[in-house]
């Protein structure tokens, strides 16, 4: 795996950059990310491009045999280009101009902003492209960052409008897909569809769901746009673009697709604080992050690049500035994040940034060195997980073992239709992940779209629209498959299916939801050594339930080697039901200790300690440690061949 | 008491019309409501009208002995229609359009549409006025669902100036009575006033104040238009509008004071769940609603037309769609609901909806109907409530008992001035409706203008603005009379009265507010056994206190029979005061079970079990059980002959 | 200490006025400020003045021998001008315009309406300027009140170019300054720059921060010139601001320059109820208010003018009407505050208002007297606290003793840039002054750039810019000096300095901050006997720190007298620091009974009690006890010669 820095040459005098390559080089890195912001620099005037500055920059990074990921800087056009079509903004759900002065200041469906786009990339390719020293290329920078990926601008009313007619062709169709009977909302013609938003009550969700399919579809086609021009130019080069955390505003296997990389930009602390966890869980991984939210990302977009390939491009390198409250790293956090990324076969991790900025809007986000130039906290430990790496060696690729099948449109029906306040299919994947990985197993979090084959488990914890061809896949798979709530609720259109849920995933279990209750905070249903909470389904079946309520009604189904979860397990029942699964696959639970999470690659197996306290691992006898010992420190990560 | 549904055979393929009026006929139900979202069915394109249908609809239903109610369309305005005057739509408080794509997407001061308002409504009218099976029509739907009573639109501006000039005539008038000298908000002609949204700080309180009260004039004039085509050309009929639960948008009284039958739809679940019960009720009350939500209702809705005709229009049959959670009821609810609105004197229960629609906005809300036309439970339960109340026979008329007076602007002047975070007239009634039901006393809502001859007691938990002529009539009232604090405390033009609270109740008890104070949660003033919390007033009078807080301070005052409350009192003390009261009044105070309640129709008497427990009723010896036994179940229902 | 009262003659009928003047003159006041909000009645129509009215007002009150504040009306512009000028109104960060209706209806930057200011204050004053009633004049009323200081309007972005133009003289120096080449901001002319609201995601902190000086700037432009023209018309009458609690959106300090008198309206029960005060302060002072409030202010505004000149304008005399909750002050409080105001060296405490008026948006705000005219409780108050003043004497000047600086850039930069949620200069500043206050000791609060000469001891709460200049003066002090957490980390224009934080200040201090650490709720950082919360440095220093955590981190270092605080310090550590440094300035720290406060003037020591229940307190032997009691009662107040 290499390291790498994302670096802004442009923020600094030319006169360092040579010695910031030279102790780039010395650390241990051999990547480095520029240009994804620096329009204003590459292009001052209106079609006055400024090449020197970036000419030397590459020659001084080259030099020093750093791999060089040159950014398409579309993510921040400058002024003058806003101030020439003021309607290229997005607006938001208000109706208010998303205006120019941070970033991402453009709508997705403007045609003009688009040519713009075209013209620079093109620019970059065909200067830079066959340059020795650019080994990939970065689209853009975390679409969607800021809510961007959806805008209600007039320019995006036409484009769905457009995409609307080629997706139903006739009108009739699209009144008869959305239920537009109801309510009287039924177009005569395309022109009349209007944006879901500034509706009095809530819109049709099947306008919200296909609002929600157009919008990222309009990031994929962006996206493509970007790609195709850069791989005409740039032969042999990655493509690549940088995905960021707990984020669904737009098809992430559909981007994939497009890219020769998939990477993301992981910042465990701030990840913590701004999302769901419990205030239990944001104390006690204060200064660590969860211990599955690096590891859900890896395993995610690991998923979303048809042969896996993936990278970290952004790591954080201490405390950042953009959660509430931002705390720095323990001790050994940076280097654990690096090796765990590691396990799960990144072929990359680049600290986000080099030096912190003084100014600006980052100005609190750390960088490798402090904006004095010394080296801070995190540079060394990146030098350390140079050296880490080194030692470990090769490790061989992710094996696999137990797919979680996670879908983008799932995650838009739960946020379209909660029917319980704060219910999301995201959220819902992350438990079951953080669950099996508890039980010590190593997880691919693949599309319902992608090959089950030579997988021992398969796990679906939400995914509310499974086509027929996914449950003909799931019916020829031969091992253990697991069904949570809400799976196969909702046809192509979200609607119920004529069957009830779960739909066509009957075929594999023969039962029927006949009713489902949300269920508020502090609500529960007790069972035997374990209580529902959120969601609570009425199945009608023939089968026996496999575990019962108090109240005798059936909770877990099972059909065979399938089973269907009719509500919202606690961690006790879920971890009992998943080792009545591995029962089935010849599989074993391992009772890992608090805080401890593992992975394997190839013949090693990592573990990690994201807790604040040491403890033992059982690791196997005769198993050759490559790093670390047995008894695992606080931030601490031990591998060995097994 | 009859039994009805609500259905759109638009939602249906017409070949399943026949079965679906035979099974609601089998099941006991003899009342069908239809129609009022059905505008794009019934004229899909401008000044074409599709009558087929809807005929074949109606004779369908008609044949198998169902009386219809006919729903005016005028919530669900078709596209074109909108298309073809943009302005039509409400502006909300922030100047945003509330555009198609759901419903109610109308200002209700828009010329425009009130006139294609009258000329669907006639065109309906002329249709199917005199057809023997329509039995009654429903006016709109849900008149300021969503907010959409207030409009801030440019008509609603011009509406607003003209109904000003109207009330006051000249402008100085307006300005003296609004106290506009105050921060010069003097106007020079009727043409310079806005609407009271956007002003830096809050607008003067009387200028709100007639905004609500012209909002809602608006509101019975849109209605009355509709009543008074449908009456021409459908002699015979019921008028109906269906009412909302805790809303007070508009007044309640005048809309009603043009209906023939006033109704109010029923969701005692989504109710708990959305307005202020506490924590602990929400959990204790999940699955049944608080035991007072529909009764309040149903002696609210009784007092709002003049002969005390009233229905329930939509009954919630199972879990629905638009609470932040959404539990299913408990097992036998659906006819305790039903049953409960019997004894409170309803000629109608109607369930929303026959069948559970699978698409659209409303696709998680149960139906009597699964969307796989199975028979839910609710369905089950309305088949049982329909035999009930073949076995009880006719329920005399609700006896006269306990009067508790509530006005629509009393509770404008809470919302507009509440002085103190969340003090609402509204509940203020609730919670003194509350406490006399559980003392087993029968209850009717009633407006101050309503005659009080009859009643044994008279309450007003909160009616800041009192006429004379209310005044007069209340010194009239020979029964207890108990006020409760901020009652009279406001002129008509929400000013504090010359003679300080309570203004003219003076001529009551001879006491004066001179000071008030609300509270912040957590804060309480003590007393022997009692708490005063929220609100609590100082009061200057000759008289002797007859309950004083610790700090001696007078909370309960007392001159003859007419007691004031100067703060707001504890279940409690509330208790006691109104046992105080029925020793006055020769009336006895019950302690009925917790989450029992009862309700006398004429000589019967029900008893509803709320809770999760069974309870035990003290039925009088020699009464005759006509339904259930006096151990009442949870959910269960208990009705005898005194 | 003279009294006062705030009236509006315009607001009740001219045959009151004789007796309200008498009766004011009788109840010991001597000073009476009218026409802040009388636009309308001065100037009914456009150029048609009404001077009669107010003629014989200032008449009536002047034979009454009371000294008249005039005001300028320029908070209240009429609806006719609004109309006149539709786009002088201010819009709000999301971009709409705040209308007439209320009042502050006008945007600081808006050049039409600034001469209609000139306008009517020209008018007033040629009229009013010599009148031998009028002894001072106040400008406009509460600047900024309901957050009107700042603008989003048209008028305001382009007077902010202007602004900018001014301060950087070429866009490149701004460019550079603001640091823009950071996600490619950099703009190519002043023209290209637009208000930071709207923006995607948050604006560059130096956009912000030149918004909000800019801001400030025009605040202090707008009263600067009214000041101009009443000097000029009406010599030897004090010009004087009414300023607010708890309110930094421009810098008083500026303001104070072009003022005779500083003045602040306090309102300690609801500041109390609106501000970062727990739960159980909120509680425990719920009719006091907390007992810091009005001094902090009091010593802060003292600050605000160069002579040291300050008032009390508006005095709360009951319950007020604008808080989440109203509660009464305690008996006594009335009189309290106003002798608190004494002992800190007020000029005049003037209470608001005469009257309480029965009509529009203040209706519920107590007065002297009830609407009924009836006197009230603080009527009572305010009479005898005119008796304690008389008994009491001259109190001499303020004592120099520690002084605590605040800057209100300062307060800017941390809203601007909190980097952990909720951290405020100004709470900081609070609560260095409660804990300082605590100990006995009398403050003042002032800007760094005063002169420091006299005082024994500075602290240094929280101001992050601070001036070379400053460090000078800082450097030449030969006092302890205390310097709080993120204290000289930005540098002018809101970016890191070059040697890090503490910047400038490592000139009196050796040590850099390398890393900060903002801490959510609940998280703190243990000591021997303290613990750090909210805000924790890293610190780099070849010092030995004076005090460590637990784990072995410094938090508070020392060189000679000067100490820094690398950490939010809980009440016991702050209390500790401030021993240690009034041991090196031998001065003694007294431990007050709760809820107890002092001040000295001259050689008078005045102590209140701000708890429920009386306190014993520490009166020298010897000393002559000017009011009260060693025993001090719940609200009472003590005064004693030392």
């Amino acid at each position: 795996m290499k390291l790498g820095v994302c670096y802004y040459p442009e923020h600094w005098p030319e006169n360092v950059w040579v010695d910031d390559a030279r102790r780039m080089a010395e650390m241990g890195l051999s990547r480095v990310r520029i240009g994804e912001f620096a329009w204003s620099r590459i292009e001052p005037e209106p079609g006055r491009y400024d090449w020197g500055w970036l000419d030397r920059a590459i020659e001084t990074l080259h030099r020093q045999g750093l791999g060089i990921i040159l950014g398409t800087p579309t993510a921040t056009p400058p002024k003058w280009l806003v101030d020439r079509m003021p309607d290229m903004v997005a607006l938001d759900e208000d109706g208010r101009p998303r205006g120019f002065g941070s970033r991402r200041h453009y709508c997705f469906s403007h045609q003009g902003y688009q040519a713009e786009c075209d013209r620079i990339v093109m620019a970059l390719a065909e200067r830079y492209g066959e340059h020795p020293g650019i080994v990939a290329w970065q689209t853009d920078n975390e679409y969607g960052c800021h809510d961007s990926a959806v805008s209600y601008s007039p320019a995006a009313a036409e484009a769905f409008r457009y995409w609307l007619a080629n997706r139903y062709e006739t009108i009739g169709a699209l009144n008869e897909a959305w239920g537009n009977v109801f309510w009287s909302m039924e177009y005569r013609t395309f022109a009349e569809i209007d944006l879901p938003n500034l509706t009095v009550t809530e819109a049709n969700p099947a306008h919200w769901l296909d609002f929600r399919r157009f919008s990222s579809d309009q990031v994929v086609r962006f996206n493509r746009r970007q790609a195709n021009i850069l791989r005409a130019c740039s032969p042999g080069r990655d493509i690549i673009h940088n995905f960021m955390g707990f984020f669904t505003q737009f098809d992430h296997h559909a981007v994939g697709a497009d890219l020769d990389v998939a990477s993301w930009d992981s910042y465990p602390l701030g990840f913590l604080e701004q999302f769901w966890f419990s205030e239990e869980e944001k104390r006690s991984y204060l200064r660590q992050g969860h211990p599955d939210i690096a590891a859900f990302h890896h395993d995610l977009y690991r998923g979303c690049q048809k042969h896996g390939r993936w990278s970290v491009m952004e790591q954080q390198p201490g405390p950042v500035n953009w959660a509430r409250f931002n705390p720095a790293p323990l001790p050994g956090m940076v280097r654990l994040w690096t090796l765990e990324a590691m396990a799960h076969g990144a072929e990359m991790v680049s600290y986000f940034r080099w030096r912190q900025f003084p100014k600006a809007q980052e100005q609190m986000h750390a960088g490798l060195l402090r904006p004095d130039s010394v080296e801070d906290v995190g540079g060394g430990e990146a030098r350390q997980a140079a050296a880490d790496i080194a030692a470990i060696g090769d490790a061989g690729p992710p094996p696999k073992s137990v797919a979680l099948l996670f879908d983008y449109a799932g995650d838009w029906v739960t946020q379209i239709q909660p029917q319980g306040r704060g219910f999301s299919a995201l959220r819902m994947a992350f438990d079951y992940y953080s669950a099996l990985r508890q039980c010590g197993f190593d997880v691919d979090i693949i599309s319902p779209q992608a090959d089950f084959a030579g997988y021992r488990m398969l796990i679906i914890p939400c995914c509310p629209i499974i086509g027929a061809d996914v449950v003909e896949r799931l019916r020829a798979f031969d091992g253990p498959v697991l069904i949570g709530p809400r799976s196969g609720s909702k046809t192509t259109n979200l609607s119920i299916p004529a069957e009830l849920a779960p739909g066509g995933l009957q075929q594999l279990i023969p039962l029927k939801v006949t009713r489902v209750e949300s269920l508020r905070d502090g609500v529960e249903e007790q069972g035997e050594g374990f209580a529902i909470s959120r969601w609570l389904e009425h199945v009608e079946s023939n089968l026996e339930p496999e575990i019962r309520l108090s109240n005798g009604r059936g909770i877990v189904w099972r059909e065979g080697s399938v089973r269907y979860l009719a509500g919202h397990l606690d961690a006790a029942l879920l971890r009992d039901v998943i080792g009545l699964m591995a029962g089935d696959a010849d599989m074993v639970v391992e009772d890992l200790p608090s805080g401890v999470r593992t992975r394997r690659a190839g013949m090693l197996r990592f573990a990690f300690n994201y807790g604040t306290q040491a403890q033992q691992l059982s690791v196997p006898e005769g198993a050759e440690l490559l790093l670390g010992s047995a008894r695992i420190e606080a931030a601490g990560v031990t591998v060995w061949r097994e």
